[in-house]
């Protein structure tokens, strides 16, 4: 950082600095007296200028250790003891394998046609273009009473969720929570659902106090558990009951191999107290194009009768100008028979390799979870500490994980193993665990 | 909407609603007594189920009629009453010309080549290509003390300021503004810098209160007119003096054709006061591919001492998960020596356009504004309604303009005319204005 002295450069507007430069409670500036011009001399020490525009405190209460950045960090400081190490990436769950050509070949037709006057299109719709939302429509939700004007197109869930949080949730950012508590290890005003092994990773509802969000995803990340027919009806149930909305995350449904829903929708009555958001990434390997959608049905409404999805479109339209038109292009190219078949095999080469991790463990005696319905292999070491867990595998298989405890408390004793990498790489790593926990 | 039968559907958790279904200002579902199984056949109306979550209130604030869906329904009527008029579209500002080949041939080749192996890639950085953001440190902020870490690469202007009011800025929707004043013209705790031919479209800034942000963008939008070095010494200095924070957008700076700065940044001190976001989209056709950025500069700080780019880089992190790659890659087609130079005529181009339009309207003895600097002409029908000057030109040259009164305050009297378009479209609009003003 470059300390500019004010009294060289702001003769007529500078202020006597007290005190240490550090991180007080209140600016130093804001407090502190002008002094006269025959004072100047005795400021002797160069201090950098802060505005008078205070930090948004909230920033501050969100915790400082994200879980992939602290994973970053250990796998550098291996490498750093061990350069040769060939390290194995199997924690974060990035797509590793080539999209295919169907999909890349609508994205160049549709980037070489604005190079064209016939071609060319500006802004797109915020919500989308039309055709894709209707593709959307079609290809999940047929027969589920959702059509193209329930769809808003997004670069991505992550994005979309954060448009949510920006008014319909309870966020840390906004301040909309209280402080993040050490001791129950959770922030107040958010009640997390416990999901274990002894209750099937599905919370027990009749122990779950009454909240206006309830965040869902199924498949479950990181347990890779999906839920039942049942479950979600008992779920869509309990919130109707409550009067509380349902914010469901889908990006895995393609993963679903049993008869368990791939959206909430199909729950009789979900309509009113749920809204989905589901992505392209996990189908087409589009983590780095960016395109994924809400589903917002008509028949969600606030207190009030006002339905979420206005306001949701007045937010989109605010504060979003559209997906990518050349990913949306991507988008049409994934919904085509062809495309859907190529995403077919993309999601069954990544099924393959969970197998060969699952069948990895089981052959080692540990019991693992989730897996069926889900690129994530969920792998108890009873009595473990996740971190130490991760910290093994890393150091002694030069394979990354992530710890479990990451996630939240009911992490705890587990380690999520991600199926997205190369075949040899899945291999090898296979190898690896079977040397170690021989 | 489906109507759906709180009796049949829900027999265990249903309510007695009474009074007629509106929107009133608490729930009926709030506050009705449950009542027995025996008055069920009670219920004769099936009502719609609502949520017991209460509406944001803030959103009820934003005022209803935003500017171009109330031009966009204008035009709709027009051609419902003469279907056959040939409307020329000089309102909302969105590019017209085809994307040059050079970039979209870069968007195209890394579409290509993320079905191949080697260059596939998955998640990006939240912050950008490495690459990109260093080409656009170098090519637009070289000598200015700006690396490529100081740049946050973007889907685009509007969503990265977004972003930066989800913590940095009072926004009507998060609630820290008071409500739209009809007699004044403005929401509570926003002030207005009224910018006119009497001040140069400069604010006289002796007359403006302290603010904690301040919005400025130059070239203006809709005047067009971009400030003088000397005026933004001003700015720079009044931010200084106040503590105030800058956000600068300066999406038009490529279309600056005299010596006013093309970036806020130029000015000495103004790290410490600004931050600037910048597009691609009118420079290259971009505004349905996405791609633009935003430069906190490290010197910049809260009053606390705490580097504002350091809680963007959090919020960027937490809400968005990068522009789309593909994007991206136009991004470095667009700052390769042949994009520059592409992206100098398509700039040219537009601002041929807009000599032709300055030359209509001066020639028919109006006083116009703005153009120089800008894709925009700035045209003052002095005395008149901005909306009725709208609806004239538009009813009789079937030409769209912008009235300047949906801007602000500041704009009643004047139009303003957009210079994108195809060429055959300016020309033709400006026989109809000859035509109409003649």
């Amino acid at each position: 950082m470059v300390l500019v002295c004010l009294l060289l450069v702001f003769p007529f507007s500078w202020f006597l600095l007290v005190g240490s430069f550090g991180y007080p409670t209140s600016s130093p500036l804001g407090t502190a007296p002008r002094v006269s011009v025959a004072r100047r001399v005795t400021l002797l020490t160069c201090l950098p200028y802060t505005t008078k525009v205070s930090r948004n405190a909230n920033i501050a209460k969100l915790q400082a250790g994200y879980l992939f950045p602290e994973i970053a960090r250990r796998r550098a400081a291996l490498l750093l003891k061990h350069p040769d190490a060939k390290i194995i990436s199997l924690g974060i769950g990035d797509t590793t394998e080539p999209i295919p050509e169907v999909i890349t070949n609508a994205i160049a037709e549709r980037a070489r046609a604005l190079s064209t006057v016939d071609g060319y299109s500006g802004y797109g719709a915020e919500q989308g273009e039309k055709k894709l939302r209707a593709a959307i429509a079609a290809t999940y939700y047929q027969d589920l009473g959702i059509d193209e004007t329930d769809i808003f197109v997004s670069d991505g869930a992550k994005c979309d969720i954060s448009r949510l949080q920006a008014y319909v949730d309870s966020s840390v950012i906004m301040g909309q929570t209280d402080l993040y508590q050490q001791d129950v290890q959770k922030c107040g005003n958010i009640e997390y659902m416990r999901c274990s092994p002894e209750n099937g990773f599905f919370p027990d509802l009749s122990k779950v106090p009454r909240t206006d969000i309830i965040f869902f995803c199924s498949p479950n990340n990181p347990t890779g558990a999906a839920a039942s027919r049942d479950q979600l009806t008992q779920l869509v149930k309990f919130a109707k009951d409550n009067g509380s909305i349902i914010v469901y995350d889908s990006a895995y449904a393609m993963y679903i191999s049993d008869d368990s829903p791939k959206s909430i929708l199909e729950i009789p009555g979900a309509k009113e107290v749920a809204l989905e958001t589901a992505s392209f990434s996990k189908y087409a390997g589009f983590t780095g194009v960016r395109l994924g959608w809400t589903v917002v049905p008509k028949e969600l409404l606030f207190s009030d009768g006002h339905p979420v999805a206005k306001d949701f479109n007045r937010i989109v339209c605010t504060s979003f100008n559209g997906a990518s038109t050349i990913s949306q292009a991507g988008g049409l190219g994934c919904l085509s028979p062809e495309g859907l078949k190529a995403m077919q095999d993309v999601v069954g080469f990544y099924k393959e390799n969970t197998k060969i991790i699952v069948d990895t463990f089981e052959s080692l005696g540990f019991n693992v979870y989730g897996a069926k319905n889900a690129p994530y292999v969920w792998v108890h070491f009873p009595g473990g500490n996740s971190w130490d867990v991760f910290a093994e595998i890393l150091e002694k298989a030069n394979v990354v994980t992530t710890p479990g405890s990451g996630f939240g408390p009911g992490g705890e004793g587990f380690v999520r193993v991600s199926a997205f990498g190369h075949r040899e790489n899945i291999i090898e790593a296979a190898r690896r665990l079977k040397q170690l926990y021989k």
